[in-house]
């Protein structure tokens, strides 16, 4: 009865699935493999008690903007702060997209964009990846021309595929694209190309990052957008007032003051390569080349190695029952110790 | 240009105004004037700790709605826990409201139920209150039976006047209303009255409860819906995967586990009584009754009080350019040193 007064487009809706399986060795979700800083660990109880959280959190982020803004080389005026980089996704539907508006994004690709783009009622145009997971430019272009969309996001690197589109692409693009077009960085820092130079030349450009990945701050939701400041201004009208909490704006602070996402960077891709050589070694797998912190494995019984995996007490994401990416498994990387003992178990369930 | 691509129902749109003023007696946000019990603060290095923030936050916050089932004698699957109560009515928004539904809620009230109902493009029924602010429940029906709205909301006790609706006439409401019908219950422990015990009689009614009033987290940004289980699986069908960041929801636990919450609700029903003597004993202001943790005031020259306040160090919330609130000012009930304060100004001022 109560199904019955859902909104036509919600019903039969199908959300983001999450995991709930516990694991020794937790590799399905890109999160990295560290905790907190020392520093911040050390003033823990300082950052929280001068957050006052008896109070209203500042609405608009204003000190963790100013650090933003330094790491990136803009100002305050060209960030806007997310309870993660989902909800600013979410924020820009609600103020650009109506219903039947068009959305272009590529699959496989972030499951989210499909899940707000439904919310929001509009039409989906899900662009293909070209032969192993690379973005064909080509078919975005082809696309724009034909539904003159009102978003197109693109994701750079793909999760879960970990390619890349090059700037030169993304350009041309922003070239042709009259309305929005986002550009998803949350695995930025793995990758180390940009296209936030851009935000003043393309004003209709929004870019995305994320506190969640590089920064290991998954649990704490903040992610950015970085736009020119009347883009910012646009999506500061739908808002809500208080969407980022003050303890994660206070730790989010004191975690880009410690400065320790460089060498955490250089740890995750120097194991990226390790995971990578030992993975191309081993027959009957295919691994993809990722820019990302995950690399998409491909596999004849992607299923039964998956159960293997969990039988020896690691989890990886299972997209072996999703079309676009039939028979592959999505490994996160982790320490060097969970890496090798990832390597020693796939040569193991193919042997 | 970019306006331009902006949502017909955004271009125009008036967002909720923060004030980030800074005074020493901040008494304008509803917020109570205590920091976190002992048992937390001791806490505070475990709890964070423990929360693991490198790993994405619990999507369904399991041992937060299992705390807050117990507290309001119902189970978890009663409850669904958003990013303050704020965020839930905007996933109720999206689970049931098409643009062009009706939607009916009061004025004056909290304008979130205006800012929602205008992103999610639905035709708004302001309901407006009667006398002295009391809810007219003959007024709603009537809507009601005009618009046969998709969604009907209640404060209870209303925010910003402090009047109340009886239970008798939310059920008034509930047996007309084939939609479904929210009850804000924000300031309910200020009050004490509840229709939570109704939610499995009333399928289309959800009671939303907040950690940001008497419970003084309003930092942390949580809030819960109780509902009957079939209604809150239709809100986790359009919740975001990981709308309540894990820090938030591990001091919420331990803040609920201290049970400080009754303590300090007498104290301000005590100071409430406090400040509506001092200031019913002063000429040239009404005071209103109030059943939450503010006073409306209302002056012949309420601008010029506030300003007045201001410069004596106090600041309290501005309604009187509000159609519906001309005249009035409200202040949230603060220490006894600051509601002492707050009288001898209010006394200098109008003397």
């Amino acid at each position: 009865m109560i199904y019955d007064l859902l909104r036509d487009e919600i019903k039969g809706f199908k959300n983001y699935e999450v995991s709930n399986i516990e694991c020794k060795y937790k590799m399905d979700a890109n999160e990295v493999p560290f905790s907190l800083p020392e520093s911040t660990l050390e003033n823990l109880q300082e950052i929280v008690k001068s957050a006052n959280v008896n109070r209203y959190p500042d609405p608009v982020s204003i000190k963790l903007r100013d650090k933003l803004a330094e790491k990136c080389s803009a100002s305050k005026d060209n960030i806007l702060v997310g309870n993660g980089s989902d909800e600013i996704i979410h924020i820009i539907m609600n103020a650009f997209v109506s219903p039947d508006d068009f959305v272009v994004y590529p699959v496989p690709s972030f499951s989210m964009y499909r899940v707000y783009s439904e919310i929001a009622g509009a039409n989906k145009v899900e662009v293909s990846l070209g032969e192993d997971y690379h973005y064909d430019v080509g078919e975005f272009i082809k696309s724009i021309k034909e539904y003159d969309p009102k978003l197109v996001i693109l994701c750079n690197p793909n999760n879960p595929t970990g390619t890349t589109i090059s700037r030169d692409d993304i350009i041309k693009i922003l070239e042709v694209n009259r309305g929005i077009t986002v550009v998803d960085e949350a695995y930025y820092e793995f990758f180390g190309e940009t296209v936030i130079d851009l935000i003043n030349k393309y004003k209709n450009m929004i870019v995305l990052r994320t506190l969640s990945k590089a920064y290991g701050l998954a649990g704490l939701r903040v992610g950015y957008a970085v736009s020119n400041p009347e883009m910012i201004g646009c999506l500061n009208l739908v808002k809500s007032p208080y969407n980022v909490n003050s303890i994660s704006q206070a730790i989010a602070l004191s975690v880009l003051e410690a400065d320790t996402v460089k060498d955490r960077v250089e740890y995750i891709k120097n194991e990226r390569k390790f995971l990578m050589d030992g993975l191309s070694k081993i027959d009957g797998l295919k691994v993809y080349n990722s820019q990302a912190n995950f690399l998409l494995l491909k596999f004849d019984d992607a299923d039964y190695v998956y159960n293997k995996l969990l039988e020896k007490g690691i989890l990886v994401r299972d997209f072996s029952g999703d079309n676009e990416l039939s028979g592959t498994l999505r490994v996160t990387i982790g320490t060097r110790e969970a890496n090798s003992y990832f390597i020693k178990c796939i040569k193991e369930i193919l042997s």
